[in-house]
């Protein structure tokens, strides 16, 4: 039996904190993933318009095989900015890639574009920075989800989007987790319906419990939020799994699928759609390939679970283009 | 309004035609995708066993923008021999790409894993260069589904898998088609159910009409096949409209959300699910990114019927392994 862990947060995997920061007024924010420990990480990008920093690094034959944080923000190419104030704040406490006796924290980041969604986009300077380091100081084991974070200012074709995460106990004890910052061209719920594309995969009734749509318009194409370059959905999936940087690549690839049951359509032109992977290896079990197969599943499930939890918790706010799940 | 073409078939993408060739005394074979004209191709690989010719050259950089044809085989690497056959065939006919005056086939492939399925593997010599020069001498626009061709070996998890085709013409007249050989490690069906994943595309009854399923065990792991290599997803995407080779890339890209949602689960390690997409450009019509998010939609949803039909039209040989979806 696969089960949620006692948070059903990406922090059920030992180790790991969630720092969120976010500005209502703007409608944006950004999400850090970090740890007191460097940790392997991986990434897969399917979208078609990505924004992101360090993930040219991210591969198994590059010299860094473990990074310090990872930041999903809003703001467009702006939000990669989060990272730098990720890494600043790092610095003075001595972590990073050691070189030359020099200590630089390794930060990939990915963003999101929330630029159209009715907030005040007049800032002088670019907020992004101090954004970063205000979450990375709030970094904890709980962490809300909804209209936060790097969900603050989030959409979809149909509700609000948001922040989401998600977790899964395997049978042989390996947790693994998800993280996602929904903001995707298409929709995360069926046609008209509330019901979520994910519910096949829902857990209790960790998103609302209404189960599956009973129908379906196979011929008609889906609502979409076509704006062009205003969407994109990145996650991260996290395990304590011992994997190698090209197993975590493997499970991030995987993952994809998560994305591609929950939302529809997924992985479009106008998307940046990308799954990170990081694993801790607080589990110190040998990895096989049958494991890697199983955590590439259970990281699928929870992301496609994350991002119907993104929308459920969605909040309202001033200004909003769109409704909210919960409150629709 | 999205329908499928007159056929239902990949080959309502005008000018395209599917060759076949098995033997069912091995249980394994072969498809062709030719054309009378070359086409555009590209290719996304998920998958974490991939077994592929000429691939490398399916990129927008690179030299050559068009092939002559594309070929899905059983066999796993003896079976990329298909290929050999089926470029000998048109050498003969002056096709290919034009090099110092003579005349090159290009003919990408890729395979999938039937060498341990019941069927005798006692060959001396390989029969793969044999069936994909028969295969390509037998391209018509009809062809039949199911145990035939690359599908003819082919199995899931809990069903004989089989080769699949769908269509879809889009509102503005493009035309989309799916082809598959559906050999996955995991299931087309839900749980111990006869119902697709695939059911919220279905059209019409084109894989029987059951509709989804109403019980679903997220806590549970899907039913595997797990014999580590015997397994892979491989499929062909195609359009009529006028894609650069980038663009076409980008749907094969998309289009993989189909398996995702088809199959559970996909693209895992030991599967070496792959997409090429390709277009004839026979219809003329300028092409936008809005134009390529339908296209990819079309085939991410083509695809995923695509494999339901291949799974819903396998039909019983001898020394099967695997119940057939129709007689069971």
């Amino acid at each position: 039996m696969i089960q949620p862990g006692p948070l059903n947060l990406i922090t059920d995997v030992a180790g790991l904190r969630i720092g969120n920061a976010q500005d209502h007024n703007i409608k944006t924010g950004c999400t850090v993933l970090t740890a007191n420990q460097p940790f392997v990480a991986g990434v897969h990008v399917m979208g078609g318009a990505p924004g992101t920093r360090e993930t040219e690094l991210l591969a198994p034959d590059r010299l860094v095989q473990q990074v310090d944080a990872l930041v999903l923000s809003g703001g467009s190419a702006f939000g990669l900015d989060a990272s730098s104030g990720v890494a600043d704040a790092m610095r003075f406490a001595g972590r990073g890639f050691q070189v030359a006796g020099k200590y630089v924290p390794i930060v990939p980041a990915a963003i999101l574009f929330d630029l159209a969604n009715g907030g005040d986009k007049g800032w002088a300077e670019n907020p992004y920075k101090s954004l970063g380091k205000t979450a990375f100081e709030h970094a904890d084991e709980y962490f809300e989800l909804g209209t936060i974070g790097a969900g603050a200012g989030a959409t979809t074709a149909t509700f609000k989007g948001g922040l989401g995460s998600a977790s899964a106990v395997l049978e042989n004890g390996i947790t693994v987790g998800a993280l996602v910052a929904v903001n995707a061209l298409g929709s995360a719920t069926v046609g008209d319906s509330r019901h979520f594309w994910a519910a096949p995969f829902e857990i209790g009734d960790e998103f609302g419990g209404l189960g599956p749509a009973r129908q379906f318009a196979p011929t008609k194409m889906p609502k979409t939020k076509l704006t062009a370059g205003a969407n994109t959905t990145i996650a991260i999936i996290a395990t304590d799994a011992n994997l190698t940087q090209a197993q975590a690549t493997r499970v991030a690839t995987a993952a994809h699928d998560g994305m591609a049951r929950a939302l529809m359509p997924a992985h479009t032109p106008f998307d940046g759609d990308l799954v990170f992977a990081a694993a801790t290896g607080q589990n110190a079990a040998p990895i096989t390939d049958i494991d890697i197969m199983h955590i590439g599943h259970a990281a699928a499930t929870c992301l496609a679970r994350a991002i119907a939890r993104g929308v459920y918790h969605a909040t309202p706010s001033d200004a909003d283009f769109f409704p909210c799940w919960a409150t629709s």
